[in-house]
């Protein structure tokens, strides 16, 4: 594994053992997630914007959710931050207790995706949260495009954070009668529900199904 | 229900049916959440960080793995997301394709718990993750506490978003056979796993056995 992502903004101070810098294990993390947290700055003042994205290469692409208030901030710098929790660590003391986790920090520029390649962008933002859904849907028309942002910004900077396993509890510590392990999380469990006026030649499509992430 | 949470920098511009600026629909969002990511700025670039957090009253209490990059940020200007994704909304559209999710966005000042306040601190945050574990945990030593830092910050300046039920489709498109609905997530299951080494006399806690979000 190469460290093409680091730099000195993006290298771990704090438990460095848990950085990677390569691009594999970043991806990896951003495929099966699926909403990020975008940071971005106006006045000064940090905001953090929840938003769905997607991934073509090394390129992302942000939902517009975010666009409003960041393309008004006074730089196009941004940080991308994606987060799966994959359980609880708890250890023997507060101190070694943590969660298991893989998370991505990306920084770098957003800019608008130019409008011949919107819609492209916005079919790899649909394919990434629901694989299958973009054909069935009605198509896009131009008031549609028009009215939705989609940004865009290359992964180049970047540090991906994971921690997994059990606690590692100071030594002397494994001699108290504590139960100690981890609590891992299951994908959750996915309900379809129609809405009240679904066509009766509609049938339920095999992407909500089996819908399961990762 | 009150606005007093809401200001010029909090008002949501987009779908502003959509924002709550009550402290209780605050409050119940990060009651049952318990990660957030930390945005902070340092040389005008944004940083996002995620950590766990605890609430006691109008006061967060941020654990110290922001603390490292943040308290050396240029200004303690911080922003506070919390989000949590309640499932997919899958219109006949994309243009109302959508997420069912219940977010809050918190603007203010970061600043470290007092030395004496600390312990208490890091108890709120404990009982936020697992209500119960702390009691059970070896107690912290001096060392412990002198090594961990926990951030507080005033909720006084926040917006919540909120998006819950079925699509709202263009009235000519539910003559379309496309089936149309929620796919509702439910909380994930866990599964405790002990690590190698838990002492005999140990038993399953209550809090791990039954563990459940929400």
């Amino acid at each position: 594994m190469t460290d093409e992502l680091k730099s000195s903004r993006t290298e771990l101070n704090r438990l460095p053992v848990r950085g990677h810098y390569d691009f594999e294990t970043v991806a990896a993390i951003l495929d099966e997630a699926y909403v990020c947290h975008v940071g971005f700055v106006t006045n000064g003042q940090p905001y953090v914007i929840p938003t769905i994205y997607g991934r073509e290469g090394q390129l992302l692409y942000l939902h517009g959710a975010a666009a409003g208030r960041l393309l008004t901030a006074e730089a196009t710098a941004i940080c991308v931050t994606v987060t799966l929790v994959d359980g609880l660590v708890l250890a023997r003391s507060g101190f070694h207790s943590s969660m298991n986790y893989r998370s991505v920090v990306m920084l770098g520029s957003a800019e608008l995706v130019d409008p011949g390649r919107k819609e492209q962008a916005m079919k790899v933002i649909s394919d990434h949260v629901l694989a299958g859904r973009w054909e069935d849907l009605r198509p896009a028309n131009q008031m549609e495009l028009d009215q939705t942002s989609v940004l865009q910004m290359d992964i180049v900077e970047a540090s991906a954070k994971v921690r997994s396993g059990p606690p590692q509890d100071d030594e002397e510590d494994y001699a108290l009668p504590i139960w100690a392990g981890t609590v891992d999380f299951q994908s959750p469990a996915a309900l379809a529900r129609p809405d009240g006026r679904v066509h009766s030649d509609a049938v339920l499509p095999e992407y909500v199904k089996n819908y399961r992430r990762s």
